[in-house]
């Protein structure tokens, strides 16, 4: 559905320069915009891509609209105009209400009226879905399972145990929410199970990605707070507690019972260890291993950088020898303070 | 189902000092227990919790005992036993044997009358499971699946191949095994697929955590025994063995043909790579880099914790230079010596 | 189905020392080969076992076929011919054309009359299947779904928004592709979700482990070329490009928009960040930490391999203060310096 350019200008805020009749029916990148589309420029290492572009507009700041070939759209944040612009132009799938023949809903679930329950669901008795809820394919939804109004559950998402999903959420595929934690006590050289009894409670406006998993409280409860975005893969173990509007980039693991802040931005692949606290408004780089608190908002890193493989074992084999490489500078140190005296 | 104070001291043991007639219904931690609820003290960072607890009584040892503001039941391992009494309240959800009638069962399968099998199941032909056996919602097993007496696969489980799931065991979630193992063989720049006809076999009692991937058999068998507890999103490569008792924490990755030895402890997001042995009794901190076999039971690590992002910086950048620092040590001291040796 | 071995040497090439009339039932390892089996050495790691053989025959190259004690198929290659004898003694399961009644196909799906849709699947009304396709068990493929001739979905793949997989893929269970791409403009602490509306284009002959994610693209698409390989539980970012014929070990994780090249060879748990650039025929050992692009063709590493974790604390307590130690070594140089200037 094309939008008048300057309809847009005008809902989303800006400065226009050029012809606000062109229609956008679409977004792009700008080496691939063409025709009726809007592209953005927010990176400077796209800024080659600029002078070249055949966009019918382009959302960019200031000091970049001299440059511009094409219409120009100048707002100070090129890219958050640019997603509200794509959110309008792109808005999630419409779907009917109701609930697919071949969905299986137990006696017991609540399901609202305009919500959408897909083929090859099952719904358990004690399940509760929410106004202009979409439950799409192949969801499997069996304890006791709340889903509050407007979110979505793209597809092949499994929610157990005990599981509260907040409003306008985005849930995708391969999700598990609610699992067991690992919860287990040594005794004489095998484990005991401790039940894991506490629900995961998520807020809203959260989304999370393809495959990750979030297990349910142990005695209390998982809690992922309002605006929190996770990627693919993550793993959250139970107890653990994520402030509202951090963001978590995929295959990073947080161990039970820690709790992150607000407003962090963490990296892929991270490792944290259990019962930690981290702050508010803490980056962690990714791969990173988080072995302590961290306790004052700054950006945070670990790890070391491919180099050639015969690098690689030459420094690896250093490192091993480094406690050793260290007393010797400090012996060399004394000798040359002993000298000194002896002077 | 609430039960006397004095009747599970009766049968997991310890020593009472309160009130034995007291109903336990529930158990929560030290800072939230209240009413009939039972708490633990095993962890002496939450001995700080203990004298405002409002416990209907807390599991803990003798040198605590003193100190508990409410009834105490002492025993030798408080964290053992409150594993048995939370076992003992929140017994596994109980179900009523039969096969849903949104179950797919092909001809052929077999399945105990003792069995429950939920909806939206898939059981092929060669299917095969024993008594007490609850299969949830969602689950595809499709190949020679043997599944044996009273384990449970929460739901969305897909076993697929040749896989023996023994008796007793639990299976999160999202959980595949049997998928082929990474086999190819290179060719001209190519690879071929060496076919992947092994089994995955799982033994007793093992409990396995949301979105794990087991894969079968190269040519022998993939084996888990008994006993052996994988969190989530683990993987293990195929003809991996692990002996009884093991435990591995989240995100954790055995490449294939690895043996891991009994009781071994290896924590999360460790990488183990291929065809090595790792001995019984070893414990293994989360993220690391296993690349060789480990002989002897103990505690092994590797990674560097997270630093202020600019110190990281410089010691990753110094890192690249440790060989060359080392060679520079090493002539300060030969320069050491060579004056010495002139005097 | 048992094979003359005679017939197998005239069809795969190379010299045979020893009786061709055997028949040849199976494959299996060199030490636990039996009656009608073939075996092979490839990896002088395995030598030991040769002598002991009781295999039928075994392949394996010129300079072992003196100590061969059964019949000896000689090869230049042993691998990769015993990888296509494998494949014609167990080629992919047979199955019949047809939809499974319990499937859920919506009017507007084409699917070929050659192909099979699996019990409790769910194809949507863009989903359009070719000839000799096996869609297995409990998939679900909603959105703008196409899947070439002869691919195969072996159960539990969930494709969603616009995916395009080739022709021969083997697309193991707990896959899904197509899922949102993680992306987010930053707006006064809060996160706008950018549309993510690329697709994902999987080439021919493509293998994917099970539960590995491919994310679409944001704009533009995620495109992994002819002949990839991946292993289970990898992560793909949106935009990202594999070059034909690159396989990739388990647990690895590719960030956004960066492009490997063709030929490469990538370990188990990789982290990769976005926006880069790997060039062809790179190999990057397991665990490595790649933050810039690799330009050159080589083998690169990183990472620290485990050892006891007494030595461990020791060294990483030296490794933060590695910038400092570096320091001192430089002023004992320029002390050495300084007394030889001063002499």
């Amino acid at each position: 559905m094309a939008r008048r350019l300057a309809d847009l200008v005008t809902e989303f805020g800006g400065v226009l320069r050029g012809d606000g009749s062109t229609p956008i029916a679409g977004i792009a990148t700008l080496n691939q915009a063409g025709g009726a589309e809007l592209s953005f420029l927010a990176n400077t290492h796209y800024h080659r891509y600029l002078k070249h572009t055949r966009a019918a507009a382009v959302l960019l700041r200031e000091q970049d609209a001299a440059e511009c070939p094409v219409t120009a759209w100048v707002v100070q944040d090129p890219y958050a105009v640019f997603a509200r612009v794509a959110q309008c132009l792109y808005p999630a799938a419409p779907f009917t209400a109701g609930i697919h023949p071949r969905a299986v809903v137990e006696p017991g679930a609540s399901i609202d009226a305009t919500a959408y329950v897909g083929a090859n669901c099952y719904l358990g008795s004690e399940v509760n879905i929410g106004p202009g809820v979409y439950i799409g394919p192949g969801c499997t939804l069996s304890g006791r399972i709340t889903v509050a109004r407007d979110s979505r559950l793209a597809a092949s998402v499994t929610l157990v145990g005990t599981v509260q999903v907040g409003a306008r959420c985005l849930i995708h595929p391969g999700c598990v929410f609610g699992a067991d934690g690992f919860g287990f006590a040594p005794d004489h050289g095998e484990w005991l199970k401790i039940p894991q009894i506490g629900a995961v409670i998520i807020g809203n406006d959260v989304e999370v990605g393809a495959n990750t998993t979030i297990d349910r409280g142990a005695l209390e409860d998982t809690v992922i707070h309002d605006g929190v975005k996770l990627d693919n893969q993550i793993q959250i173990g139970h107890n653990v507690q994520i402030g509202a509007h951090t963001a978590i980039a995929a295959c990073t693991a947080v161990a039970g019972s820690t709790r992150i802040g607000a407003r962090c931005a963490i990296g892929g692949c991270v490792g944290i260890v259990g019962h930690l606290e981290i702050s508010d408004d803490v980056q962690i780089t990714g791969m990173s291993m988080v072995t302590h608190s961290i306790r004052h908002p700054g950006v945070y890193s670990s790890g070391i950088p491919v180099e050639e493989n015969a690098k690689w074992k030459r420094n690896a084999a250093r490192y091993r020898q480094l406690d050793d490489l260290a007393d010797r500078v400090r012996r060399l140190e004394t000798a040359g303070t002993d000298k000194l005296h002896n002077k």
